[in-house]
Parts: C-alpha cells; sequence; structure tokens
C-alpha cells in the first residue's frame, strides 16, 4: 500500500477502506506516512469529502493511536458530554453535579487549551485547593463513592489526532465536517464513554456559523456513535450571544453554583437540563425527557445537585467555604463599566467580540504559557431582547491591576459587540434542533 | 503574509497575487513553507484550478528561482522545442539539424530523466565519443558558428520546480494542467527561449489521453507564453502509437538519420516538418508554414539538414564514420521477431506497453541510476492500418545477453500491445490542432 495511491483514491472521490484508513493514520502515528501526504490528503478530504463509515474507521484509529482509558472499574454507564465551545459556556460545571446527583456517575476528563477563558479545570482550580491531579485508582475510586471526579488530561491519548489537527491548522483544512467530527469523537472515545451527549454551538460566537453547517456536524457525530456502538445524541444551541452572564474563570465558577441553587440565569439552567435529560436518559436513569427534567428538576430544588458540587470540592482538596461563600473566590481589583451610549433594546451581542475583551483583560490564554487571571473576565448585564437606556450598564469588565492595560480596548469591545436598535426585539431561540440517530428535529 | 492564509485562499477558489504566488514559491525554495503547506496548496489547486495570470505568475517565479541561461551572445531568436513525452518521440534529433540547415540557431540543452529509452542526449552519446559536457562559452560559440548545439543540463535550474514536482510526484498532485503547463514553460524560459514550439502528445502513450485534455494543457502553455512575452504555439500530435518505428537510443539515432537522409518513416518526418515549420515561422526565417516547409524540404533534399548532423558530431567529439555508416552504432547481440497470432489489420498499439518492452531489454532508466543499454529497443515492423497475416513479424526485440531474462516478457508485451481487427482499419490522423495566442484550430 502506497499513501499517494491513497490520496489520488481520494481525490477522485472514492471511498478509502478501514485498512487503507488505518494505513495512513497509523503510518502518520509512527512517522511513515508523513507531513506533506496528510497535508495533501485532508486538502482531497476537504473538498470530497467521506462516508460515515469513513468518518467512523478514522475516528476509531484516532482514538486507537495512543492510550484507552477503560472505565470498565466504574459502576453505570459512563455518560459523556461535548460542547463545540462557545463564549462563557460553563455547562459542565452545572451538568456534572446535576448528573451525578441523578445518579449518572460523570468521570470527567478536562482540558485547559487555549481561548478566551481557560477549560473547565481552569475554572475549578478558581477554588484554592481545588486539584485535577488525581491518580487512576483514586479517580476511579471517587467515581464510584461520590459519583463525580474531574481529572485533567494526561497520557498519550489520541496522538494521531494531536498531530493531524495541529498539521490542519496550518494548512487551512479545519473546517472539513467529517474531519472536525472525527477529531471530537475520537477524545471521547479514547476516554471511555459508552454514551455521548454533543452540545453543537451555533451562530456568530461558535465554531460553525450557520444552523446548517451546526446539523451536518452534528449529524456527523451522531452517525460516528451509532457507527462505533456509542449511543450519541446532539442539542443544537444558540452562540450568537455569550451564554449566561458571566465570562471568566471565577466569575463562571459563581454563575454555575447560582445556577445549581436555581438562581442561575435561565438561558443556561434551561440548556443544562435539556443537556442533563439526554444524558440521564442515555445513562438508563429516565425512560423519557420528560421523566428526566422531573427528576432534574427535583436534584436542583432539594439542593442534592449543590451538594454534589460541593462534594467533588471536598473530594478534590478545595476549599468548601468558598462555595458556601462565593466572596471568598477569587475577586478583581478594579471593576469597570461599559455604559450604552444610545436607548434601546439589546439586538445582537457579538459573542466573539466579548471573549477577545475577557482574554484581553487576563481570562483567558493566547499561547500555551499565558497564565490566566482566575479573577478576571466580563459580566454582562443586559442580553438580546433588554431594553436599555442611555448611560445604562450593557456590562462590566473586572480586571486586577496587571491587566490594566487591556482595558480600554476590552471595553471598546464590549461596547462595539452590543447592537442597538430602537424597536422592540424577539428573545433568540435557546435551542434549534436535536440530531438522534432517529433523525434530526428542527424547533 | 501567512502561508495558511495563501492555501485557504486558493481553497476557496480566490485569486492569488503575483506577491502571494511569489512568496510561496521564494518561501519553498528556501524552506521557509515547508512540504505539507505546498502539498495543501497544490492539492486546492487541483481543485480550483488557476487563471491565465496565476499560472504565468507561478511560471515566472519558478523560472527565476535558480540560474536563468543569458542566450543574448547568440545571434539570432533563439526557438525552442519541447515534446510532452512519447514512446519513441526522436524528433529533436531531426529538428535540431533541420532547422539549423535553416537558419535558425539551436542552443538545446537536454536532460536524461527516467523513461521507456533514455533522454535525447542519451541517444546522442549512442554514438562514439559524443559529449554533452561542453563549457558555456564553448556551448555558445559552437552555436555562432554551426548553429546548432546540444548541451546536458547543468547548474541549478528552476529548483523550486524540480522541488514542487518531486512533492507532487508524491502527494497525488501532478494531474493539475496549470502545474504541468508552468513546469514546463518555467524551465524553457530558464533555458533563454525567445520562442517555444511545443509537441504536446495525445493518446494512450501520453500524458494526456484524450484529446479535450491535451487542448487545455497546450492552451495553458501558450497563454503563459502570451503573458511572459514569449510567442509559443502548440501542436497537438498522436502518441496513440509510438512515433516512426524505433523505440531504443541508437535504433532512434539510425531512424532519425534516414529521416535527415530523406528516408524516414512518413508519421515521423511529417510531425518533424510541422513542428520545424512552426519553429522557422517563430525564428523570422519564414513569412508562412508553407513557405517554411518548402525551405525545409529543400533542406533535407539537399542533404544540408544532414550535414548539419554530422557538423555537430564532429563539433562535439562524436564518431562521424557511424553516421557514414549506421550498422557502426552500437548493435545489439540478439534479435527476436514477434509474430502476429492472427490475421487482419492493426487497429491499436498500445505505445506504452512498448514503451515498457524496451525498457525490459535495457533502453530506459528504471531508477535515476540504472545503466542504459545503447543498443537495446524495440522496431516496429507493423502500424495502425497495416495488414498483417498470420505469422508475419509485427515487431524486432533488440537486446543484449545481459537482458535475455526480460526477452520474454517484453515479446509477450509486445504482441499484447497490438490490436488486431479483421476488417479494414484507418490510419490515424498525425496532428489533431494547432492551439495558437490567436485560437485554437482542430484538424
Amino acid at each position: 500500500m502506497r499513501a499517494v495511491d491513497l490520496i489520488r483514491k481520494k481525490r477522485d472521490g472514492l471511498e478509502l477502506s478501514n485498512e487503507e484508513i488505518g494505513f495512513l493514520i497509523q503510518g502518520y502515528s509512527v512517522g511513515d506516512v508523513p507531513d506533506y501526504q496528510m497535508a495533501a490528503w485532508a486538502m482531497a478530504v476537504y473538498y470530497q469529502g467521506m462516508s460515515a463509515r469513513e468518518t467512523a474507521d478514522l475516528t476509531l484509529h484516532m482514538a486507537a493511536s495512543g492510550d484507552m482509558v477503560d472505565l470498565s472499574s466504574i459502576h453505570g454507564l459512563m455518560v459523556d458530554k461535548h460542547s463545540t465551545g462557545g463564549v462563557g459556556d460553563k455547562t459542565t460545571i452545572v451538568l456534572g453535579p446535576l448528573v451525578a446527583a441523578a445518579g449518572v456517575p460523570v468521570a470527567k476528563m478536562s482540558g485547559r487549551g487555549l481561548g478566551h477563558t481557560g477549560g473547565t479545570i481552569d475554572k475549578l482550580e478558581a477554588i484554592s485547593g481545588f486539584s485535577v491531579e488525581l491518580g487512576k485508582e483514586q479517580f476511579f475510586n471517587q467515581v464510584n463513592e461520590i459519583g463525580l471526579a474531574v481529572v485533567g488530561q494526561s497520557g498519550n491519548m489520541t496522538p494521531a489526532d494531536k498531530k493531524l489537527y495541529g498539521l490542519r491548522d496550518v494548512t487551512a483544512t479545519v473546517d472539513s465536517i467529517p474531519l472536525i467530527a472525527s477529531s471530537v469523537m475520537s477524545k471521547k472515545i479514547a476516554a471511555g464513554a459508552d454514551a455521548i451527549v454533543l452540545d453543537v454551538k451555533t451562530g456568530s460566537g461558535a465554531f460553525m456559523k450557520t444552523l446548517d453547517d451546526s446539523i451536518r456536524l452534528a449529524k456527523a457525530m451522531v452517525d460516528i456513535g451509532t457507527q462505533v456502538g456509542r449511543s450519541t445524541v446532539a442539542v443544537i444551541s444558540d452562540m450568537d450571544q455569550p451564554l449566561g452572564y458571566a465570562i471568566g474563570n471565577a466569575l463562571e465558577i459563581k454563575e454555575a453554583v447560582a445556577t445549581l441553587k436555581g438562581e442561575g440565569p435561565a438561558d443556561l439552567e434551561e440548556v443544562c437540563l435539556i443537556l442533563a435529560s439526554h444524558m440521564l436518559v442515555l445513562g438508563g436513569k429516565a425512560e423519557s425527557e420528560a421523566e428526566a427534567r422531573k427528576i432534574l428538576q427535583e436534584k436542583l430544588s432539594s439542593g442534592e445537585a449543590l451538594d454534589k458540587l460541593k462534594a467533588l470540592v471536598q473530594a478534590q482538596g478545595g476549599d468548601i467555604t468558598q462555595i458556601h461563600d462565593l466572596q471568598l473566590l477569587p475577586q478583581a481589583e478594579i471593576i469597570v463599566e461599559v455604559k450604552s451610549s444610545s436607548d434601546g433594546f439589546v439586538e445582537s451581542i457579538q459573542a466573539e467580540e466579548i471573549g477577545i475583551a475577557a482574554m484581553l483583560l487576563g481570562a483567558g490564554r493566547e499561547t500555551k504559557d499565558s497564565i490566566i487571571d482566575l479573577a478576571a473576565g466580563v459580566v454582562l448585564h443586559k442580553k438580546i431582547g433588554d431594553p436599555v437606556a442611555l448611560g445604562e450598564t450593557l456590562a462590566v469588565l473586572h480586571l486586577n491591576e496587571v491587566h490594566r492595560a487591556g482595558c480600554v480596548e476590552a471595553g471598546n469591545r464590549v461596547r462595539e459587540a452590543y447592537g442597538i436598535s430602537t424597536v422592540k426585539v424577539q428573545r433568540r431561540p435557546l435551542v434549534f434542533a436535536l440530531v438522534t440517530p432517529e433523525g434530526i428535529k428542527r424547533f
């Protein structure tokens, strides 16, 4: 078998066999297939796509390229959740305790990564003492004992995916739905998920800007799940404005805790309830979404979901008093209000701009070596549909003295991110579609 | 400027500027742009193509990537000829002396390369003592004195093209008309041509199998010539069967000499007259093709063309007695006849199979390090349209003892390359189209 023949085959729109895809991915992993051949193949895939079967094969070969986590010592079905990413997305911190409280075990591996804010584990580290460095044994035991553990990604998971993603990033081959879908799913499968709930964000602040593209990506991932025997459903949720009000690490922990208390933003609570319902159904803890929602609402109102978060914090060495009194979490030294320069209604909020503003204030990583300022970020006061008066606060910047230099630009970006209309504006729907193995349901 | 942005631009079907193409090619030449980015770009070009302007810019940047030959010390317009390659193509050896005899100076740089037989300089080296290692001064002086010199490619010409071609070969991006066209034309421009006559072969034995593709390639090359100020015309000639009868180095020298004596195969003579006519017109030695043909036929019948070949051989140290008596050229030890197993008419001759047979007998290079057997090859006795009787000789294999092992397979390939019909078969046209800056003329 020669890589050049497989590139040509794909170039000409033919389907590669499982063996052929394995030849490419295994060869690429060990360096037998060079970068330039994978780059040409990836560009051919960009134009020709891949069949559902090819995409599933690619996913499995990438998953098998490194360590595969064996979660069999954990009792119950493992339902993982993945979000394609957005601004202010703190759903994992709400969902983990919420579904664990309802009996679905959560053994979460999370990354740090680059972005407007840190990843889930960065956010959790805003709680003093919280450690994501758990041994394997400790990780499994904790899930079996309290139903929930969060650990940083370690070891050598999906190295072929990492290598290929790095290559795609510099060869303009990122925007390929089968390649995006297989990259996400390979990581979930290597992490040991039995079932997967996907939160595919759509809109200006999401990777997929249009609903059609978001549905296409969701379908590709659900198809992979179906092909490889992992029940998978995808919720297409809004990212045309940030989710909730808070963007920033400690700020998002506060909002997540408020949501677990039943006092969070309506949009965040609703998205969490929808995602958690699907997790409960896939985890065998409810027959229907409606039944699941009832269980989940009870877990919120009874305080059991919040208690689960507290148990997590305690188990992983975090300072539980900071959950009891959120004022004890890292607080920024400087608070700057961004005010509206006109009367009207909020028509749009460019989520990406808000994210960049948060990053300028120190909340995220621009490079791998950036140090995150856990207290920094942006808190919105107005969302789409809200009325706003001239001079009224649109959002508040939280920053420490050390990031003072970024304050003016961050403020300008936040102000300009807001579109104000003189006429009343409809609120946006939260969820646009549901993609399951049975089909696509648009709302 | 970032290479990834230029790849994306081409991927999305947009036109790159001259500066952008220069950034890629110069960067690739010096190693600033890595192989994997050029591979992705080449695949994007495969799908999206390039405008005439982009193709011309690419050509000039590749030509400028290495040494540019300055032929200004040679008197007269330099008209170069290029063939896209085929089996039994010895036109250069006929054309050089023929157009030189008519007053168009020929300063030919030629390669060796891989293939069914050697390149033009390998063929010329079948003449004992013939040397293609001429100093620059000697090369120019010889052209000014006798009108004709042939030298092996030396120095560092079009390194960007060499590097890109090598990359395309292993990334399934060879079959792109703008990339093929710019590769050919960059070499001609770097070699100092004022005008170019292209012999674009079409058919089963050619790189371009269909007439439409051949015309497309011809048009792309003529467009480049027009854009960069080099008068260029392309003749689309037949390669559905080998040209002439001889395939092999010394065998082709014999056939070329016969043609210069007016005793060559009709198809070879006709293709040479057509190509040479265009060379004379572009070189300013005739007003029209018709006038050029008259001059050329006179040069053949007067013996002046043959004398020019003799002058070339003498000037470059070759044994002139081998031209006077062709029997003195390398002769194979073994002659094997391939006979027809049926009665009928030759309907087809798969040129590529004949070429492979010649290579099996030692006539060509499989790898860079192969040693060519100058005496070896195949001589056809029958061509398309010829009647043939059961047991009659279709072709003759010429080989030395050392290649005895390849004889049976070569014989089988030659036999199977012949398609025999029971009904009378029309002879094929020799030339299908002419592509000039004014347009495409199909015959």
